[in-house]
């Protein structure tokens, strides 16, 4: 008999974080679950790796459809870990969040919770990220559980092309106000940081804000002002080809 | 008079690497120098900001050509830290490195050598990481130096397009036996990693060696096998527009 689904979860929020409380809840009735999540708090952790210190993992629960581990490294660590130590398999799905926080436009760069789900991706498992525009850690997500049940088995069902990653934005609306989802691009913005002096004035505090560069109807930005779910196809090569074509004359110079 | 240009270097080996110290020597023979660096090593941090928490950083030395901080946050907080905090004017150019390792294909992603320079690029500096293919700290760069000034000139008068950031990867070789500059993509290759167990079994180490999936000659895995200098044009939209194009129907599924 074929085994049901086994889906990897992580996050970058820890894991006590309550979005990733629902998505395991979720997770549990489409199939097997294996939870690997950072012990503490790893937001802004982007694609950070671990190197040359140890990291130390924790067996929470075990059994054939949910296991649970905590690990104090960073959430692509977790990852690694996940797929090349404690997995006896392939997970069919990796899915990282849900986030308590944006992460689209720039943040996309920043994020961990993008970021796992792309090293998921890098070792061939289809992945998504999930965050919700609400920063709290109070806030009900409950009304998405049915379309997160759908989006998740149709991912299952037909699979992503290999080596995109799927970053996907709640707004923070119940979703019988979502007017639906759309597929856009990455859009342009900014963080205008704050950068505020503590106790001395060689001690600091990074704080910012989010400041979009545009509003076009193509772009994850306009999606999420205009109730959409927004999801962005994200992919880990990061060449500009367009520079390529345009300054080819660059290899003459030397 | 117009001021000389204004040079901003950040590593992320830490700011008493060999490397960032050999671009110092060469880039204070161009323009005015600021130097903001990690108190120590933060390889592998990738595009990592310290989030809530407080950066402290130390002023080393300081004049109208030349001043020098060392900061205990990542490569991108030391970025944002000289740009909105430390220095009155933009700079003309940011330079990342030189990194004591490679930097190129899936690397790329995992690089605060990279992502470093990227920081740079979003707030409108433009930006170069270089990075050299020997990991130790004695590797002599010096036969590089009429190539690095005779680069970093070229980039200053004719600057780069905005949104892109240059990755630079020199070979181990002296530069009497480079074949030349090729401009690339970035090469699909991955990670192999080995998770070593330490004193008890929940105790890892995560290693790993890279391992190339394509030798195609548009690549910088070709070119820095084949002797040349690789330069990848990156860009921060991770966007995979040609998922878009072929996947629209999705927006009609919900």
């Amino acid at each position: 008999m074929k085994k049901s689904p086994l889906i990897l979860l992580v996050n970058d929020d820890g894991i006590f974080s309550p979005g990733l409380r629902f998505l395991i809840k979720i997770c549990k009735k489409i199939g097997r679950v294996c939870v690997v999540a950072p012990n503490k708090d790893q937001s802004g952790k982007s694609h950070a790796i671990t190197v040359d210190q140890k990291i130390t993992f924790k067996k929470i629960a075990y059994s054939e459809l949910y296991s649970e581990y905590s690990c104090s490294g960073t959430p692509v660590d977790c990852v690694k870990l996940a797929i090349k130590k404690l997995l006896n398999e392939k997970p069919d799905l990796c899915i990282s969040g849900i986030n308590h926080g944006a992460n689209y436009s720039i943040s996309t760069l920043y994020s961990a919770t993008v970021h796992a789900a792309i090293e998921a991706t890098i070792e061939g498992v289809p992945s998504i990220a999930i965050s919700h525009l609400n920063y709290s850690n109070k806030i009900d997500m409950s009304s998405f559980t049915n379309f997160l049940d759908f989006f998740i088995k149709k991912v299952l069902k037909n699979s992503i092309i290999q080596g995109v990653t799927l970053n996907i934005n709640l707004p923070d609306l119940s979703y019988q106000n979502i007017k639906g989802v759309k597929l856009c691009r990455q859009g342009k913005g900014n963080w205008i940081e704050k950068i505020i002096s503590k106790n001395n004035k060689n001690e600091i505090l990074i704080t910012g804000h989010f400041e979009q560069n545009e509003d076009k109807n193509d772009t994850d930005i306009w999606a999420l002002k205009n109730s959409f779910i927004s999801i962005v196809p994200i992919k880990n090569d990061m060449t500009d080809y367009d520079y390529i074509e345009k300054n080819k004359a660059i290899e003459y110079d030397f």
